[in-house]
């Protein structure tokens, strides 16, 4: 099926919009009259750009308050449509959108609504346009797409038909099994976008929450499989009215807009895309730093050792049991200061996950980096984060990626009896700010996670969100935070937790080999005495590690963290089979005591 | 009365919360659990901290899903109720919260809860302490404030009172006059917020969009009117929840806070303030500019002529009937490149507007910048905007702020047949993002302007809101306005707009003399012809002449702008006196012009 998507949800000039709707690979656009209004291209030079950039223009929606109005109303109401259709003619479009009135104008009269779109019909007829008529969710009389149709279908005009619309439908709680009464050849066309579940004015809602679907909580699938039982055949097309996209690069936009475009049609058996290759756990995390020793420092003290050096690159291997680190101190290092670039993920079928990323138009990096490298399947996520999909130790048939990595011999090994982490518990990344909802759909869609709800953090100095995606055996765990406004992202650093089997023992371990923990206030304590009931001493012993501590219905969990270096600092998680968490409650004093520890740095310093 | 803020309306850590609302001059503090929780400070030291800054700790609320629970939940709660009553009493706070429970295990059972409560008064009564009951607007099963007052009535206790909250009153639609019939004594406490009239889920609401009284659109006066009328005496306190004050400085938040209670305090009658002293005009607006060149070029296009400059300073007086500018080349020139720093406005009574605004909390700047200065009255807005209160030739018991100014002679006089500016129409200034609400406050407030509906305006890269601040006979008109989050500022020009008598005669005249209107693309006016039926060449002198339409029930504005010079750009305004305006249906094709100018400019240099 052909994709579609209005100019009204990307961002920047109508030239800007173009282009980036046509590079994320869309076949046309809508396109919103105010883009046209304040363009300097007059509407055959705009023809001519979208032609050039392999897009049709699939609608135009210059009209409001068009029917069942007075009889003088309505005059102007065409005068102002002829213009319109003039125009469309120049700009090459076929179908214009009526929305259903919302003029305190509009009398109640479906017969007049009637009269008046069969009159606007064929006067679109003339020019070649069909009409398609849509019922708002806040239209004055006409608010839902049966009774919309009841018009149309009294009306008769073979040039007028209905808009279906996601969005209107759905956030009205409207049954979407009646579509399928219309004929198809009647839907003249459909409207796609999702919205999170608020409980909010229908009209504020619609203007500035709509999301892309798969992002939101409404069933956009199961509605656009009724239309397509319908028979209907025109455009999927995107129109999404969202604060946060105004202001977003459009480029960007507008590939996770097709994105989520793909995964619709997948659902819906439209399009096959590869299958997800669900990854099984943390292969890696590679730190990119410009100064190797605080970070050697810190992986030391944790119970890591350095094992192993990339046979062509500075990168070294830090590990412990499953907790591999990886620290690059190579001029690939893009970032400023320390932070971290890459995620190896563990793949059943590292190709196949790297197809569909792909094909889910998640940008492939190259296999090799060099001519002797084994070969390496790795995509970038919208962060800039690169995910590497890889196999450790899974036999001669797949490629292990440590085969590049050669013994670090001069180095002690690591000391079995050493307390330290098993494996990584989870990964922490910031998002910007613009990206948080377009992260969870990238984790769900290309890699097949499964994203949990999102929560709300109170830091000293905002609201931060945190949003988990995860496997089904918490072999993967990610979580994708961004800062409530586009505020100092990188006041929000990203951490890696390490699983400990017992993290007294490994606080106490890391302690004595020199590190520091993240000192947590004395009160937090006294709260946890109140809240909770503990053996003797078991609250002095976390208090003196400062080690903090949360339960739910599953179980306790158990945690600490080191100091920050650069944007990445490390947790040590122990955490009881059953609890689903990352100490969320726990969140703000540990952002309070990094603010604290940023400012007595700085008057340190 | 005395005045509290509870520390979750601040930003920061706890003591910079604690001194944010000291230097504001609050009475006293309510101490949320989270703060405390995340201080390093042991709660005794808190309580020094607030003692040396002069502030009592009003109220702590460590407490929730407390009543009506099943007996072993009760005694859990009762064992954390010990430990919080044992850190008041170090923190030195003597009334605790009790919110109404939203516990799924809550009982909807009204003596339990009483029993339960009761028993927690004794328990707080061993400590000194004072339990206020408050009903959460989503409580499980206590949700109204009449509800809440006869359970605590049923449970008798002299420990146990109510708190009442005029978010969780006003927002559930609860008649206020109730409130009467409760006995002052028992209520303990009362906390103000106001809110913007959100149809949207009441918790969300109160969470996220909460703000300071006036802000908002509920009616917390006339609350406080029957709290007062029921014997209550204790503090009138804020608790705000507002994601955008959590991002911004604390100091200004308090300093705006306290504004907020002062005027409430005015409008119950507890407070009495010297009165607003409306302002009845601009008298001057004034540029700084490093570059007095092309601002000079501008103006002189624009029809005003150099008449004057300071004796004592490198400020010229630029001036066409009753449009005055000034144009300041100083070093006390503080922002980056050309902007507008001060506004005169025509005051009936200088002194005594500066003395209102010093009671609210203004900055008033010095009356003399140098000894042989004319003294002036003058305070400094929330944006840092300079405001003059003056008088403009009003006689002699007036100073006349021209009195400064000595007449430049050299330069020619003002040619009485050129058509040009009559007066200042409107100014408009951009607000940083997190002080949209609190300038309308303030002006509302210090200079007791009106301030009409808040528009959303659509940019190319954002959604802008916009507000007019305006006196009664349209004599000062002040637009605030403000992109959708923290993003660049910068980018959204001020400007001053210039009253015509006959646009497109002033625009011809200003393009005779070398100016350069923004250019304002086709395609608006095609639109304008399907929109509105103008005289035979009307339109087309308007695209000429890049002059913009727009029409209300009042009558038509007709409007054209010049590039913009630093931060700042001038707009022609012809208004027909009914119409109340500012033009917003055009600000998107405005906005993308100058959007698109700047792009140009940016390729070209």
């Amino acid at each position: 099926m052909r994709t579609s998507i209005a100019t009204v949800s990307l961002s920047g000039s109508l030239t800007e919009k173009l282009t980036a709707a046509s590079r994320a690979g869309f076949d046309g656009v809508e396109i919103f009259e105010n883009d046209l209004l304040a363009s300097p291209l007059p509407p055959r030079e705009i023809r001519a750009r979208c032609a050039d950039l392999g897009l049709t223009v699939d609608l135009y929606q210059p009209m409001r308050d068009m029917e069942a109005v007075p009889d003088d109303e309505f005059a102007r109401n065409l005068r102002r449509a002829r213009h319109k259709f003039g125009v469309m003619g120049e700009l090459g479009a076929d179908t214009v959108l009526v929305c259903s009135s919302v003029s305190p104008l509009g009398i109640d009269d479906d017969s007049l609504a009637a009269r008046q779109l069969h009159r606007l019909a064929s006067l679109a007829q003339d020019f070649g346009i069909r009409v398609a008529y849509e019922a708002l969710a806040w239209g004055r009389h006409v608010s839902t797409y049966d009774h919309a149709w009841r018009i149309v279908e009294a009306a008769g005009h073979p040039a007028l038909g209905t808009c279906l619309d996601s969005f209107h439908i759905l956030s009205r709680g409207s049954d979407p099994r009646g579509v399928e009464a219309i004929p198809g050849e009647k839907i003249f066309f459909l409207q796609l976008a999702d919205a999170p579940l608020l409980a909010m004015d229908v009209l504020q809602w619609s203007r500035h929450h709509r999301c892309f679907p798969g992002q939101g909580g409404l069933d956009v699938a199961g509605l656009v499989r009724h239309v397509l039982r319908a028979g209907y055949d025109g455009p999927l097309s995107l129109e999404v009215f969202n604060d946060v996209f105004r202001q977003a690069e459009a480029g960007p936009t507008a590939v996770d807009a097709r994105r989520s475009l793909l995964m619709l049609q997948e659902a819906v058996g439209v399009v096959e895309l590869p299958e997800p290759v669900v990854p099984t756990g943390v292969a890696f995390a590679e730190l990119v730093t410009p100064d190797a020793e605080p970070v050697a420092a810190l992986l030391g003290a944790l119970g890591l050792s350095r094992t192993a050096r990339h046979r062509g690159k500075p990168v070294d291997l830090w590990e412990r049991g499953e907790a591999r680190i990886l620290v690059n101190t190579g001029p690939a290092a893009r970032r400023d200061g320390t932070g971290l670039a890459a995620i190896g993920l563990e793949s059943p079928d590292p190709q196949a996950a790297a197809r569909r990323a792909d094909a889910l138009l998640a940008p492939v990096l190259p296999r090799r980096r060099a001519p002797e490298d084994t070969p390496l399947d790795a995509v970038a996520a919208p962060d800039g984060t690169e995910l590497f999909f890889c196999a450790t130790g899974r036999g001669p048939e797949l490629a292990d990626w440590r085969d590049d990595f050669v013994p670090v011999t001069a180095t002690q090994a690591p000391d079995p009896a050493r307390i330290g982490p098993a494996r990584v518990d989870h990964l922490a990344l910031t998002q910007p700010w613009h990206q948080y909802d377009e992260a969870a759909l990238f984790h769900r869609g290309v890699l097949g996670l499964h994203a949990q709800e999102s929560v709300d953090v109170a830091d000293p100095y905002g609201l931060l969100r945190s949003r988990a995606v995860t496997d089904a055996d918490g072999g993967v765990r990610i979580a994708l935070g961004v800062g409530a406004a586009p505020a100092d992202d990188t006041l929000h650093a990203q951490h890696i937790a390490l699983a400990v089997d017992d993290v007294v023992a490994a606080a106490r371990a890391f302690r004595a080999a020199g590190g520091s923990t993240l000192p947590i206030p004395a009160n937090y304590y006294d709260d946890l005495a109140a809240r909770h009931e503990f053996a003797d001493g078991e609250l002095e012993t976390y208090r003196g590690l400062d080690i903090l501590y949360d339960r739910d219905a599953g179980g306790a969990f158990r945690h600490c963290y080191t100091r920050t270096v650069g944007r990445v600092f490390f947790e040590l998680v122990e955490r009881d089979p059953g609890y689903r968490g990352y100490g969320a409650h726990n969140a703000p004093v540990r952002l309070a005591a990094q603010h604290a520890g940023r400012q007595a740095r700085r008057t340190a310093g």
